[in-house]
């Protein structure tokens, strides 16, 4: 199957699996599961679902049993976007093209949905119907999101704001947490729904490991290269005073590194079977427009 | 053993395994095991690892096994604070007599801070040694915590403030969610790492039920008659247009249905075993001045 029409069939089963765990409205609170749904079903690329559920199938695993997993990680993903968008932390208005979740239900709704999502993810993976795997997904889940992993790189982000004489090493540092440790997150919860061997994660880890990085690198590229039509306005990080790939590399190294990553990832996937989507996932990761 | 040595005996199973759990302060963010530390360690009262290592204990179960779930639930009730008390929210700068986590880190690092407790909580249950019970104690924190527990009933209490007509229906209804599910599922994670029987599962879930209804009810009572030396000023309710028990149905009313609920909560003992403790709990939050 060709790599377009896989990658439709990846994110069709983690928007359906999504929709399925997204609480219904209930009377007297309608506005939270109509709030935790706005910051869901925006148009977001999927990229850590299908990279899981992609991982799952490389690894020859059942993707119905993968689905909940891909619906928690998106729900997680989805949550720190929420709470990342808040006046008191980037103050954005919108993400996507769209008013951001304060902007449309205020700042009390937007931090009570997102807690809700990111509740709400546990409550389904802890739900898998197999203890153990349910158990080690929650587990990982938790690592990954948590004040060791995706909380810790916003805190670092938040301290590095404004500051003079940051350094690439400091940057790799914080995005190892901030989008780093979710993306890795995704490839073993992939690996755990196709009960993967040890060999499999280690080389799963290390493509998502650098695939994570150039995704990120990729973001500061597209900052000052990308098109408004997109969401995120150009330039904004430089605005913001933050340092970036960009602004710490240069454009021509950053582009370099991406590169580089992308052969990383591209060479541990070597050491797996039918690492074909995945290639080519990350391949256009690499040459992304938004 | 006497009541108070019990209660303290249990407290302390409760802060050493909180203690145990919170995270060390990592380089490069050391601020956010500081702010969740100080979110955990400032001096509450533990009513809720308390019931549930008391609910453990009372149905034969290992108090060492009941430990993670004790601290996971803490955590979700620290991060509750936290967030309750941002500005968008209930706009608190004191909370137990010290400054809000808001007020000492900034509006940012309380955001993070209560996302990392919440996130952390669920890493402690996941990591329960035992797949069985550390998913479903993951499960059953999740939906206490969550879209169709607490966090519902923050949303209620959001879009109850200023509102005139608010009845003594819809305060019990929202509670049921704020306080209540929280205190019920303290309960169901004692049961559970006790094994409990399911007859024991219902008696225990009647006697949380009233239990933290009453909680609640007394305080509201606390907020006009209490003292300011325990942190809420008097009256603060009232000042913040909000509709309480007592000012839905009086003063004495509502003491009469603190006095009910308890009776109720004694009873559900009636049908358990050793529940000479949780009855002199249920008596004390009756009494209690703060």
């Amino acid at each position: 199957m060709e790599f377009t029409q896989k990658f439709a069939e990846y994110k069709k089963i983690a928007d359906e699996s999504i929709a399925k765990f997204l609480p219904r409205p209930q009377p007297g609170f309608e506005v939270l599961a109509e709030a935790m749904e706005y910051a869901l079903l925006g148009g977001g690329k999927r990229i850590r679902p299908v990279l899981l559920l992609a991982v799952c199938d490389m690894c020859g695993g059942d993707l119905n049993l993968a689905g909940p997993a891909a619906a928690a990680i998106e729900m997680v993903h989805a949550y720190s976007l929420v709470h990342d968008d808040l006046p008191a932390m980037d103050n954005d208005d919108f993400r996507r093209g769209r008013p951001t979740v304060h902007k449309v239900y205020g700042e009390d709704i937007a931090i009570l949905a997102g807690d809700a999502l990111l509740t709400r993810a546990f409550e389904v993976a802890a739900g898998i119907p197999n203890a153990e795997i349910a158990a080690k997904a929650s587990l990982w889940l938790a690592q990954g999101a948590g004040c060791e992993g995706m909380v810790a790189g916003q805190v670092i982000d938040l301290q590095s704001e404004g500051k003079s004489g940051i350094t690439y090493e400091h940057l790799r540092q914080m995005d190892l947490f901030k989008t780093g440790a979710l993306i890795r997150t995704a490839g073993k919860l992939g690996g755990l729904a196709a009960d993967a061997s040890e060999t499999q994660f280690k080389f799963i880890d290390q493509y998502c490991s650098a695939l994570g990085l150039a995704f990120q690198i990729q973001d500061d590229i597209l900052d000052v290269t990308g098109s408004e039509e997109f969401g995120k306005p150009i330039g904004s990080d430089a605005e913001n005073g933050k340092a970036t790939y960009v602004s710490v590399l240069g454009l021509e190294k950053a582009k370099d590194l991406t590169r580089q990553l992308t052969d990383t990832a591209v060479k541990a996937l070597q050491q797996l079977p039918n690492g074909e989507f995945l290639k080519e996932l990350a391949l256009l990761l690499l040459h992304r427009k938004q």
